[in-house]
């Protein structure tokens, strides 16, 4: 009888794990279990199918259980694992229907994710207080927003996805109020570099409530109708919830896996757990940070993809009797997101975050162009860095512009992941032409500016 | 009395050298002698001036030389400088109106530049048969187009100047041919990359008379009238070589400075030659290629006006008797163009290069997407990388795609720099948001694919 691999959660790094053991193992039996009614979506095109940039929710999904079946993997939908028995090798599951299966397994893999924080303020329970947990969700929210033109929402959170998700909600229609406890949006970055992005989304129909606590919600017939914060009352028929995430652990915590100091699922570099025979990978797990070595909770697709590619390879390997040659050389943290005509970008660590892990920190912010002065179209590029006064080594790095930021947040990147002093990062030999930045591009010239004043 | 530096030649390299010496030395007189009417101009910059997307010459001039005045740096125009004698610390210049001056120095940087390859073809000399090398035939050329259109033109040579040339002559609706030896345009990249892109161009209104040896041309009343070629006569009454530039090295051969093997200036990591207080920088030196180690000839933008600043700061610190920290750290050769909506962009070794450099060379090429798949509005992005098969070094990259690839060839040309392995680059953690590339961006993925199959 076949050795059977068992994945629990069927997005990036399960899929990811799913497909990865079929490739390095034919032999293997691949079933993966997830709760929600869909797998192998790309998650982070839910605020543009909400939209409507994307225009069905099919769209997102890579690869139907069909598909999947075809290539020798197994999905079982509506399967909500409920206890892992790492000793007896065993899962158990609840569908929808009722029934509470148990299955055995030669390997599982643990690919959780990550699960919406949901303070437990006064009124949260009420129908229309919504967090974006995976597909599910954003089909229930297109749904809603699709019906609803005129009506008025709240968002709360000015992290990422809350200004995705108000400026997709605004842009459909939606009344929209932008709910924060800071002062500013996306409290990581410069002021400056982010009060023209704040204008923007003004300008697109998103109202803004800074500086303010939610402090519950009221309703009526258990439908939300406003959010009270420590200063106003602000109406909505619906609130989103998008103050960050926490790995979801619960399954491996009450199954006696040990967990890191983050909270998330303690894996080695191959995503092991500690249990025998179980792998864990994507928004569940830690993971090493390049630039300080610690390990962090770093909730990001391109890291779920690639420790579920590391954890099904390693798997498939060990049921082969090899060793695999992939390991998980680390996080940087890199995000890039696109709000209001704003590309905002940042990799490595935040000049708080070097602070707190020890370094001895020079911070430098500079306003560069995007082409070159004379080339028609250019716009602002505001680019700050965090350096090691110590060693000259380049810590992080943020970027906010209206074009050209990607990609130079991902030579930040590649500097972080090749530990290069700001003297190294100056003298790259970047490509230059007149409508793609400067001839020395503000990369390099706020690593030069930097490594005069250190 | 003090110290006099003397700079030959007022653009990037010569202008950077200047600004340099002034801003770490104060106490030396800074004297620039050029031999055209401009310094201090973007010379990339002129193919977008021809076409009329910069409106003015004036645009592309940084500094003008009564700005340059007001920063102590004194600049003589229409100097060209016919003799150096490095013994005797002089050179001698002639001046538009037939004098001779000989001006003493302390100091000399050659900032001579590149020449356009002018080949003996019969007929060359004919009026209307023009090369570009710096703003005044620039501004020559834009005046003829401002009077011309429906004329017809020929650009010889099918390298980036020769294609961001036809297209702006096409643009300003000039019936142009585009002609070239070679059966594809970019004869460096992968054929079926620059397809898209050849037609992109001919949309755009250029003719293309590719697999033909240029042999004469033709004219009447000492105009030329036509390009006769080996396969046709394609008749212009502007033809535009684009073949290329060679070190401008005269003044230094018969003044006895050392050239390299590459024909180009010898200089040291500090751009000193070696002649006793003689600095070179920008296209008249030739520099040490960052993946292989040798002195290669890489006349480049962003090169010229860094080794025009270390050539600076080096003679500034000589001067007072001190060691500058600036060296040049070597070129990827790293370019990038915008032709017809098109941007091609290289770093580092083509695969041809990296063989003749003796490298064990694998080649792979893949079609990526700029944008998640799911995502609206991208497009193809065709890349090729070089690898060395002996230590998995990455050697060089290729890319040609509609967007997204300036700031990928810059991810490749750091990791370039920061000699890694197409396994590091494999692990890159790159910012990932679906208008701007998939989970697995284009760069990580084709090395992850040479990782495999390697």
């Amino acid at each position: 009888m076949g050795k059977r691999v068992l994945i629990v959660g069927g997005d990036a790094a399960g899929m990811s794990a799913a497909s990865q053991v079929r490739r390095a193992n034919p032999g293997l039996e691949v079933l993966v279990l997830e709760r929600g009614e869909h797998v192998s979506y790309g998650a982070c095109g839910i605020p543009y199918y909400v939209s409507g940039e994307i225009p069905a929710a099919e769209d997102l999904v890579a690869l139907t259980p069909e598909d999947l079946a075809r290539r020798g993997i197994e999905v079982r939908l509506g399967h909500e694992v409920t206890e892992v028995k790492p000793g007896a090798r065993q899962v158990t599951a609840r569908t929808a229907d009722g029934r509470q299966p148990s299955l055995r397994y030669d390997w599982l893999v643990l690919a959780t994710g990550a699960e919406p924080v949901r303070p437990a303020w006064p009124g949260v329970d009420l129908s229309g207080v919504v967090c974006l947990r995976g597909l599910g969700e954003g089909i229930a929210l297109r749904r809603w927003v699709d019906e609803a033109s005129g009506s008025r929402a709240a968002v709360i959170g000015t992290g990422l996805l809350g200004l995705e998700m108000a400026e997709a909600l605004a842009r459909r229609g939606i009344h929209t109020t932008l709910v924060g406890r800071a002062g500013q949006l996306l409290s990581a970055f410069d002021p400056e570099a982010v009060a023209p992005l704040a204008a923007a989304l003004q300008a697109v129909g998103v109202e803004l409530a800074l500086g303010r606590e939610v402090t519950g919600f009221t309703g009526a017939s258990g439908r939300v109708k406003a959010v009270t914060t420590t200063v106003d009352e602000i109406s909505a028929e619906l609130v989103l919830l998008a103050l960050g995430v926490r790995p979801g652990t619960g399954l491996a915590r009450e199954a006696g896996i040990g967990l890191g100091r983050t909270g998330a699922i303690a894996v080695s570099e191959r995503m092991k757990t500690d249990a025998a025979g179980v792998y864990a990978a994507g928004d569940c797990t830690e993971v090493t940070h390049v630039v300080t070595g610690e390990r962090v909770f770093s909730p990001l697709a391109l890291t779920a993809n690639r420790t579920g590619r590391i954890a099904g390879d390693n798997l498939a390997a060990e049921s082969l009797g090899r060793v695999s040659g992939q390991r998980f050389r680390g996080t940087a943290g890199s995000t890039v997101a696109q709000v209001a005509g704003f590309t905002v970008a940042s990799t490595g660590l935040t000049p708080d975050q070097a602070r707190t892990a020890g370094f001895e920190v020079a911070v430098f912010s500079r306003e560069g162009r995007s082409r070159a002065a004379y080339y028609p179209g250019g716009t602002p590029l505001h680019t700050r860095i965090a350096v090691d006064r110590r060693t000259r080594r380049l810590l992080g790095a943020q970027m906010v512009g209206q074009e050209g930021v990607a990609g130079r947040i991902d030579v930040f990147a590649a500097a972080l992941f090749g530990r290069m002093t700001v003297d190294d990062v100056y003298h790259l030999d970047l490509a230059y032409s007149p409508p793609f930045g400067p001839v020395y591009d503000p990369v390099i010239e706020i690593c030069g500016r930097a490594g005069l004043e250190l």
